[in-house]
């Protein structure tokens, strides 16, 4: 007989909640008892799960010794209040929120680092890094035996669905009104994001900073195990709905062999490379496909020790849900 | 008694065209008669100016013995086919389509290097350079003497108006059709355009690099009088009406110092610096505008030596239409 394991899924009437009960299912995870959480708002609600409808109850009111792993897909506060509860209970906790510290809760990306779960010291608890990083650690971690990497220079454009499903509800909102040339009022965004493109994504520190911009950094350089490489980023917000977008330029010390690159990209894990002279988008190809897209791959127009590349990924599903759902698949092996 | 200029604008009918007309009426430039020319398609048609409506009249057709300045807002083809017809009935030709070698007609940005006309060779041709180079170049150049820059690594979003009216058109009809859920079919572009990003502008040669990329680096190596310069630079389709945007990291040899730079900024021509926390966008803040906004200034996260910042402007407006009538009142001074 196999075993199946009870699962908690926090945050589960959210965009990644409900995306990683979606995948529980297809990926025919051995789930013993599924348990849907939320806030007070959310609970009452359900979410289809084999062929029938889960009822979302209140986190507040659970009892995690009921569950064996516990994905925290809410945000950042909830993550705070709960996982210390789920940790005592015995539950393996995967966060999606960055709520928890790095030197207690690892960042894994299974295809970069998944060997960093064998020695998780207990309690275990795991974190899923941000969209692009985890995006661009799958696209350089084939490539760093190849390459000696000076810096990378990222340019994030994220869907509004990074924003959860309000970001959805808001711009189509906001583009229909547009259309009907009503009058616009701003709600989820600070300002018309239909039509539009956002400089900053989150609130700004001193240094002009925003935290996601430094969780990327931080979070690439542990996924790539290269604690000292510069890493130069911008996330700005434009107006698709699903399916983050990365601009990237990397310099290296010693000249790019591109047939070399290609290479390694069309064997990686996870990765789909997109045949020269075409390119992946959002719409089309990443939205709702397990891969990570690349296209574009070419050295600098006249600098040989340059090489750019365009990702596109299913933000909500390669980007998070997924995931923490083959982080669950690689620690039930160890658990097994 | 004023001197006034007899005006040929080629493509008056194009979006850029169109807005040449309507600046050259608001700066009251001194324009004797306005000869508006297009393809035999687009002439017959009319374009309001100083409460008139000017009939628009066949290039093929015209006696460019009448105009003093030709504007060229048409294509690459109609450039190369009527320039030297206007330069030999000597017109001073403006040339707004890449169309002309670039050691026959040097690019100028007048506030970056309006020099440059005083000592123009005979026959006198002026190009005006990409948007984004543009941009660029204004915001670089008041830098230069603050910053040793090594590398510039921009990421620029461009709006679909930079493919005429028809991207434009394109644009809005394929947004009215997904929100309607009627079935699409792309046509300006090669794929759904609407609430999507394309990776690529144009066609790549066989290293994968496209034209607009490969004269960005060069108009910009020209504009700031640093041929070395290293420039990686990425152009992506976004989903915008007008207005483009560029993602910008520079690399220098010594410590960025903030301060200065804003200082700079702040008193620099043709620049309206958008306060630190905020960042200006197409809509709301560029569009309709003269100046290129700049915001988000910021070193790197954990790099001294590394400068970022987000620019935007009206691609059609400054980033083509007033550029080339500057470069026109610049050069009447000296014919006056």
């Amino acid at each position: 007989m196999s075993q199946s394991f009870d699962i908690a899924v926090i945050g589960a009437t959210g965009t990644v909640g409900e995306t990683i009960v979606q995948i529980l299912e297809e990926r025919d995870f051995p789930v013993g008892d599924l348990h849907l959480l939320a806030s007070a708002e959310s609970a009452g609600s359900s979410v289809p799960y084999r062929g029938k409808n889960v009822r979302v109850r209140e986190v507040d009111a659970f009892d995690f010794n009921k569950a064996k792993i516990a994905f925290f897909a809410a945000g950042v506060a909830v993550t705070r209040s709960y996982a210390e509860r789920a940790t005592a209970a015995g539950c393996v906790v995967i966060d999606l929120s960055a709520g928890l510290p790095v030197e207690q809760a690892p960042n894994v990306v299974p295809e970069v680092n998944g060997a960093r779960l064998a020695d998780l010291a207990k309690p275990r608890q795991v974190a899923c890094p941000s969209s692009s990083a985890a995006a661009l650690a799958l696209v350089l971690a084939p490539l760093r035996a190849l390459l000696d990497i000076e810096r990378i220079t990222v340019t994030a454009c994220l869907a509004v669905s990074s924003m959860g499903r309000e970001g959805v509800t808001e711009l189509a909102r906001q583009t229909a009104e547009l259309l009907n040339v009503r009058p616009l009022e701003p709600k989820v965004f600070d300002r018309q994001m239909a039509f539009n493109v956002l400089a900053q994504v989150g609130k700004p520190d001193a240094e002009g900073h925003v935290p996601l911009e430094k969780r990327l950094v931080s979070e690439l350089r542990e996924l790539l195990s290269l604690p000292l490489i510069k890493v130069g980023v911008s996330c700005i917000q434009v107006p698709v709905f699903f399916g983050d977008s990365l601009s990237v330029s990397v310099q290296t010390s010693g000249a790019v062999d591109i047939k070399a690159v290609n290479a390694a990209l069309e064997t990686a894990e996870g990765i789909e490379l997109v045949e020269a002279g075409d390119y992946p988008t959002p719409v089309g190809d990443a939205v709702g496909q397990d891969a990570v897209y690349v296209g574009r791959l070419r050295r600098g127009v006249d600098d040989g020790c340059e090489l750019n590349f365009w990702v596109t990924l299913d933000n909500v599903r390669k980007g998070a849900a997924l995931n923490a759902v083959q982080v669950a698949e690689l620690l039930i092996k160890d658990v097994a």
